[in-house]
């Protein structure tokens, strides 16, 4: 029935009567309504449906059906031990950003070649990891982290394959300037004019070798040009680093993620211009094409459910307070980012209302002024485009426990995270701690 | 010797030689040296000055001397078992805002008595858990919730003391807007020309007993204006409450929290001056003075204590990127907030840069164009102000554990809280979860 959760413009899944739709009235996840979800695990909840992510997957794996290429989820959007279970078997690597990610890849089942390493602060630690369980790329930000994993690899008598992580410095539109990533002056990324100096270090130093070249320009692109001037540069790079009698082991063309996905009425990145951008670059450059998506595939494969506890007027203002808050979701506060908000059930009248969380701040909010149907203290609501960014950046202020994450799969439903309880909360602390001197 | 990190202003803390100071050049917690910490805990660590809490509550007891009253040590702030068993001791009690901060008081040895209950979306179960644990007041939002709290009461044959929040509509300055909570068209509290309405209610239903009247203004306000306009409203309605004929019940007035504290050159809020407004005002109204202070308790109390991974520059722009980063300490990226950034050894010539963290996000930063010592790859560096909504609203986010929160006392030092590892970012997640249908 109708118009669900799910953005208008993602057709592909809503065809196959994958992830978020109206049945009846009713908001389902699959064939699974959440309702029954919400008496299964309770309410603040994140449900994910596993064959909006599989759709979401094929789709982006056709489009780059022409040229030899590896999709390598990025970890930090969703590192749900279920959902990397799931991409693994469609045959995702992955791009982890921290020793926490490979122990969470490594626990799903992936091995170090499927795994790509970016992260502008890697420590010693996280590069010793990565050495030693072989990773496919460490996507190298800067000269210094080079020589230390150099030094690294040697303990281990290991050559470790790197890609640089070049800036572009290209322009993009990203919704939030938190999201931008490929500009100049930012923290990311070797400088487009020192990249070359670093290829020829690269080619020095005896226990790293050049594999590949890598950017991000940044999360959330809804325009693809960004990624043709970048592939240029890239490409210009890979043509000086050649002259200059490197680039003999280069194999590797990563282009990374930011692919974005439709929160309200924004158009999706569309994936056939994409495709005519980067399939015959990547072709004509004779890489392997590496892509690190996130958001792209997990983002509107999530909801957050949430109850309503009360209702409230106040200063000519009416309030939704929901069991949820900032503490589940933080990319209203955080970003101000939108996110789709709908009732669970067939819903009445809309009116105009602020939906804001329990938490103890103005800032815990879901959405200002926005037309919401009728929904009264004990209701079910929705909030849309979960799926990435949301869960992972979950805390435990104002002492509340960290909320569950079901996946739904069809017609068949999974606890992939347990509630957590408040002995959780103190798990590592003691009311009287043991006193001593240094 | 000299400057610390602890403001300027700070002085009843330099004084006693408490909290943060440097000796020998190197920056110490009370007797402590803060490298003698990091080789102990490892980095980032959150490190806490028992003396420097002590001060700061043996500072507001004083003045609040000529008047009864108790200090509500709010929770939200700092959760910290150690923390909060210390303000126990000192006297205090606790304001808690959700059942997992109940746990938290009980586990640090507080009883019912000690509690006060405020939030804006509190659930049936945890003004059950209240009830049952015969909380001092439980500070009410809505007549909703008043009901229910009436209707859970009398399921216990127990008679729940409350207070009615009251929004005083006041005109207050925070420094972000997601920290002023008294204006008009807030979430929280009861609209002031509802509140006499509500209190009548209060006194109709049979299991709720209308103990006080509760205000709360706004957050790290550094002007103490808004609590002479709040407390005189707060007081005409107690006297609007009386010649309804209710009030008889009435025994406290809680002024909420909100003292601000130095985070860079603001000045402190002049305990004198507040003194001064309150203290009359309070005894005047024959009732207990409740307050409710976090920030100002423990905000000067605490440092995230963080090492240099790498500098690196990149569009003339000097990044020092290091090992702490938003998931630690959220304010700066969240808040936009200052906070003061020291290297902890002795500092060498300054350079302006952009402080950064290691997370995959260009929002991930705790200074921006800062004038800081030459600082290298290696050494350590104490950012400030960190006591309050450092540790409670930190996240895994990156797939990061946890890190240490560490208690200094004098020369002693206690692990207030262990590191996290990477097996706790999966408790309770499960690769392979067990499919049912519902």
């Amino acid at each position: 029935m109708g118009e669900g959760i799910l953005s208008r413009s993602d057709v592909a899944v809503r065809e196959s009567a994958a992830g978020f739709t109206r049945r009846g009235g009713w908001l389902h996840a699959d064939s699974v309504a959440l309702a029954d979800i919400a008496r299964l695990a309770g309410t603040p909840t994140y449900v994910y449906s596993a064959s909006a992510v599989r759709a979401q997957y094929a789709r982006l794996d056709a489009a780059l059906a022409g040229v030899p290429h590896r999709i390598h989820y990025s970890v930090k959007a969703n590192g749900n031990l279920a959902l990397l279970s799931l991409l693994r078997q469609l045959g995702a690597g992955v791009d982890i950003v921290s020793g926490g990610e490979l122990y969470r890849a490594r626990a799903a089942g992936f091995r170090g070649s499927d795994v790509v390493f970016s992260g502008v602060g890697k420590t010693v630690a996280e590069l010793d990891d990565a050495v030693q369980a072989e990773v496919k790329l460490v996507n190298v930000e800067s000269e210094a982290e080079l020589r230390l994993l150099d030094d690294i690899a040697r303990l281990h008598r290991r050559v470790a394959p790197v890609a640089l992580r070049v800036n572009p410095e290209v322009e993009v539109e990203t919704a939030h300037h938190y999201t931008r990533t490929g500009a100049r002056g930012d923290k990311f990324g070797i400088p487009y004019d020192e990249a070359r100096g670093v290829a020829r270090l690269a080619g020095s130093l005896p226990n790293v070798a050049l594999a590949g070249l890598d950017m991000h320009i940044g999360s959330q692109l809804t325009r693809i040009e960004p990624y043709a001037d970048g592939l240029a540069r890239l490409l210009e790079l890979r043509d000086a680093i050649v002259a200059d009698g490197g680039g003999a082991r280069l194999r590797y063309l990563d282009i990374g993620g930011g692919l974005g996905v439709t929160y309200d009425a924004e158009s999706e990145a569309d994936l056939d211009a994409f495709a005519r951008i980067v399939v015959p670059a990547a072709k004509k450059s004779g890489l392997e094409l590496v892509m690190e998506p996130g958001r792209f595939l997990v983002g509107n494969a999530g909801v957050l459910l949430t109850r309503v506890l009360y209702r409230k007027r106040s200063g000519g203002k009416d309030y939704v307070i929901t069991d949820a808050g900032m503490t589940e979701l933080l990319r209203p506060s955080h970003y101000n980012a939108f996110h789709r908000i709908e009732p669970v059930g067939p819903s009445g009248v809309a009116g105009v209302v602020d939906v804001v969380g329990p938490v103890c701040e103005s800032g815990d909010f879901f959405a200002r002024d926005r037309s919401l149907g009728d929904v009264v203290p004990g209701e079910l609501l929705a909030i849309g485009s979960a799926g990435a960014y949301g869960s992972v950046m979950s805390s435990q202020y104002n002492a509340r426990p960290r909320v569950p994450e079901i996946i739904v799969d069809g017609e068949r439903v999974a606890v992939a995270r347990e509630r957590e309880t408040v002995e959780d909360l103190v798990r590592h602390e003691k009311a009287s701690p043991q006193w001593r001197t240094l």
